[in-house]
């Protein structure tokens, strides 16, 4: 852990931090959002509580505080950032599904590359134990996603081939996600746009194994050409 | 952890491995094969070194002598694993490029069926961070499964369309198995068959966003129809 940043703790904001009085909330809210600016844009191996002090021009006792320690405070990081996230992808009222699936996918990139580094590690398996409150974190979310897509998709029971491939899609967004932001070769656009041709032909291919997601693809494709 | 298992400790294998002389590598390698005979059919945290001792017919001290402990042991388990599945995945020599891919995709699921359990929990994230040897065992094998597939396609430098295309089909494999482990409600022969034609239709759809690549589909079909 690095506390370089604790060397020079931005004196202009701390002033002006001075003249504000915050509430309880307020004050962990700011505290929260100077670690998710940390944790967005850094390794988190390579934020250090005095990091997060120095960002929200705060003392490193008062992040104790608030958080107890260094695993506290990512854990409220990520669920703030669940939060934006969960925000961001509302499902889109107007729209044929293709659109507003399209709309969805760019605001999901939005957030991927706002938060690259903490997404990154996040998905790669760290800082911490995913099956602990990490791990129910990226399932809820995940799970919240899975019943946006069945709802926009009129499918709330959906039977396993339609939910193993919505899964498998969803698996596709994170692994490209993923390479993206590892290799930086492709445009965004041009990545969503196979994205969203993926889960066209997916969902095309599922409906020959289930004749009753064959039909919600007509149905689909009708809506869409409508 | 428990070590329940440690008060009935399988006397008569314990019998049988006095009356034979192990070498320092065959001991470990009985050592390994237990722990990995209980890290693939119960979840990580309810094995102990008790628990792996008693499988082997060994004392607990043996154990800590070879291993210092439960991670060391856990990953040593793991690269085991690794070895088994690396061998299973050997490309079929034989077939057409579909029924080679068939062949290999039942092999892994084979895999998958014979240790559910640590598949699971490896996948879902747990019980060592995956950054560290976990997590570079886990990328390892992913990373040669796609080298190994790329050598199937003939394609060994592939461009950024192609490589998400094979790396997001690869999470279709796995986010399917896990979810065949959690539900168990989806035949795996027919499982396997639409993960089959996943691929194709992938493959396809890559075709229209990078030339090369509806070549290479073109190559493939006439392979297959030939």
């Amino acid at each position: 852990m690095t506390n370089e940043r604790a060397a020079a703790p931005a004196p202009g904001r701390r002033r002006q931090r001075g003249r504000r009085r915050l509430s309880v909330d307020e004050r962990r809210e700011e505290l929260i959002a100077a670690a998710l600016g940390l944790f967005s844009t850094r390794p988190p191996d390579e934020v250090s509580i005095d990091d997060v002090a120095a960002a929200a021009g705060a003392s490193r006792a008062l992040v104790y505080h608030y958080f107890g320690g260094k695993q506290e405070l990512y854990v409220a990081a990520l669920r703030s950032a669940a939060a934006q996230l969960t925000d961001l992808l509302e499902p889109p009222a107007e729209g044929r599904p293709v659109e507003r699936l399209r709309v969805s996918l760019s605001r999901y990139f939005d957030f991927v590359e706002s938060h690259a580094s903490g997404y990154g590690a996040l998905l790669r398996g760290g800082p911490a134990d995913r099956t602990g409150e990490v791990g129910e974190i990226v399932n809820g979310i995940r799970n919240l996603l899975l019943d946006r897509i069945l709802l926009a998709l009129d499918a709330p029971e959906p039977g396993p081939v339609l939910r193993v491939t919505l899964r498998s899609w969803m698996a596709c967004v994170e692994t490209a996600a993923m390479d993206w932001l590892e290799h930086r070769d492709m445009d965004r656009k041009e990545l969503e746009r196979l994205l969203v041709d993926q889960i066209v032909v997916l969902l095309r291919t599922a409906g020959r194994h289930d004749a009753r997601i064959a039909e919600l693809f007509d149905r689909l494709t009708e809506e869409e050409l409508s």
